[in-house]
């Protein structure tokens, strides 16, 4: 193997201590055990570098009992660490080293949230707006309220490494905004020119629901794994696809637009372009019952199996290993999940649905910004030259 | 900004010139344009680092036409570079850097082929072996093939980075083998550690169809594009998802199960555990016309509507560039891809089928075998330590 440690693929390395501060700015605080399962470094490896970081001041550390009161109990829930009542502790990134603010505009409510590179939420708040606000004046009332969160917290801006913002509707990836034909170039550029201006930095601008997707792998009922398919059933039905920590675009950026797979191959027509949607199936529904809260448990039924037999073709597909399930629909509860659960069964390869966990989403109405703020910290600054959906 | 370039985030940094090896051992040769696009360097910075690289013998460059004879037209073809009759030199990894064995231990054959970091096939061979044949037996004729070709070509495997081998049938990741529940361990396992006896190399492996996935995005139909699916249409139907140049294993190793998407939902048990699979709904259809010579062209149709409608639904769910199809139906040609194309974009949200190519599969008998080649060359030995489906 001589020729082998001398050649080109020496050079591959990843330097372990960038393995242990990819995994610490992307997933947040994290024992040493889970540092090890997630570095593949071997204990008395992972143990020196860490030393190492410590000494550095990079890395900090802490009991397991004061992390659980800064509000990030994933970490510690993630692997049953310290169920025995032994203090574990968990390391994180210097919080002094950068920040990241997550926008979500909305619909019906702008959303702005902070948050550190060690993954801890300092401010957060939200404003309702009308469904006819323009783009222009909820970019403005995000900016008014990063203006009243960083005044009001005594926050400063000085190291943030970037923003992440959701908004409605299908956002391209910057391939395609280049093109005339690319959908709604206009928002999402106004949308990024008007913040990087602002803010002098990095801006990334992804779908709202497709945030939320990456909120909850990273925050929420999917953190700490490595597949996780997102699924929100509410007046629109979206979904978002998270491998490895990373949202999946797509050469569309559409990856993950579950509510437009079919449920009926002579069903009407779709907005989308496709045929017998699942969102157009159960917008119908919806009406015909005139709205969520009026639905009969066989409508829900209905509902959910259509819903599990479109996530057991996308399953059959990627093979996740954690389906998430938001939205308004979810309020049903085992009504909507008991069916969803036995349809997904039934469709799908005895080897995909084994290792399948299906779950309810985790996080509130501040998922998308919060998504955001993942999509900054999982993304370097350095990439910022190359990432399509980003601009500076 | 002053903070965030003195914290942990500038560590994150992937050198440039990991970024420049990286691609070309991942997709081959390539062309200074070609670097650029793929590693989002500026012609400047990429300049410099070329210029080192080739200083240090780690890279090697020639001309385009002995390029082309070299047998390896794929670079040249993606990006169009020299339509216009200037040379256009194309830089590669020094193929004395390391070799590496792609195995296919399949159904009626076993493949050996034999390739050098700079993506060089430098010998090939494949032998007829019964469908009853055990696999410590087809182990063996591998075994053998190798030594042969080795002898022959004169070819050291001093410098070998290891083996990737394709099987037949479900490979579980290593997770679940160690499970008893899990699938066939017994067979990967045994194929694993006797290859890793025999070579003490890493020695990874996977299913066969998988394999021929991951040698289309390498090699064939989906050479330098970011995101693959593949569907093989044969008498089993399988496929693979290939992103960034990775295969996608999947929680339980089955990304990319195409074949047991179902197609009527009222439909037959099929033996995967679903029901209404389109793998079971074709398998019964040319069983009923005595084999896929014999398809009526309304039944090819037929196959290809069924088809296009699973694939929608895939590509909704992850939105690739490219389809490639592959296997024994493609000789049906435009047959079945004019009704393919047609159902799988009656099916598709418009942002999904707008950036979506639908393409024939161009490897041959050797696809899993060079699959295998492109496993070891996507997977740096420095991860054998971590990556699930490996051992060493």
């Amino acid at each position: 193997m001589g020729s082998e440690s001398r050649g080109p693929l020496r050079l591959l390395r990843e330097t372990h201590e960038e393995r242990v501060i990819t995994a610490l700015r992307t997933q947040g605080p994290l024992t040493r055990a889970q540092l090890a399962e997630q570095t593949g470094l071997s204990r008395a490896t992972l143990s020196s570098i860490v030393q190492t970081l410590l000494a550095r001041q990079m890395v900090t550390e802490r009991g397991a009992a004061e992390e659980a009161v800064a509000g990030t109990p994933g970490a510690v829930r993630r692997s049953g660490a310290g169920v025995r009542g032994r203090p574990v502790s968990v390391l994180t990134l210097n919080p002094g080293g950068g920040l990241a603010v997550g926008m979500d505009l909305g619909h019906r409510r702008v959303q702005v949230t902070i948050a550190n590179v060690a993954h801890e939420i300092v401010a957060s708040d939200g404003i309702a707006c009308a469904e006819r606000t323009s783009w222009a004046r909820r970019v403005q009332l995000a900016i008014d309220l990063v203006d009243e969160l960083t005044a009001r917290h005594e926050i400063s801006l000085i190291g943030l490494a970037g923003l992440g913002v959701g908004i409605v509707g299908p956002v391209a990836p910057e391939l395609s905004v280049r093109s005339a034909r690319g959908p709604s170039p206009g928002r999402s550029g106004l949308v990024r020119g008007a913040l990087a201006e602002r803010f002098g930095v990095r801006v990334s601008v992804d779908n709202n629901t497709r945030l939320a997707a990456l909120a909850e792998a990273t925050w929420g009922a999917g953190a700490g794994v490595e597949s996780v398919l997102y699924l929100r059933l509410s007046y629109g039905v979206g979904g978002g696809l998270v491998l490895g920590g990373r949202l999946l675009a797509g050469a569309g950026g559409a990856a993950g637009e579950l509510g437009h797979i079919s449920v009926d191959r002579d069903g009407p027509r779709c907005s989308c372009g496709g045929r017998g949607c699942l969102e157009l199936y159960l917008a119908n529904l919806v009406d015909e019952y005139g709205g969520f809260d009026s639905l009969s448990p066989h409508a829900i039924t209905t509902i959910a199996t259509r819903t599990g037999e479109v996530l057991a073709a996308a399953c059959n597909a990627v093979n996740p290993e954690v389906v998430v399930v938001g939205g308004e629909l979810t309020a049903a509860g085992e009504h909507l999940f008991r069916p969803l659960r036995k349809a997904l069964r039934e469709y799908t390869h005895t080897q995909v649905h084994r290792t399948l966990r299906v779950t309810q989403a985790q996080l509130g109405y501040d998922a998308a910004a919060r998504g955001g703020i993942a999509l900054v910290l999982t993304n370097p600054p350095e990439e910022a030259e190359w990432r399509r959906t980003s601009c500076s």
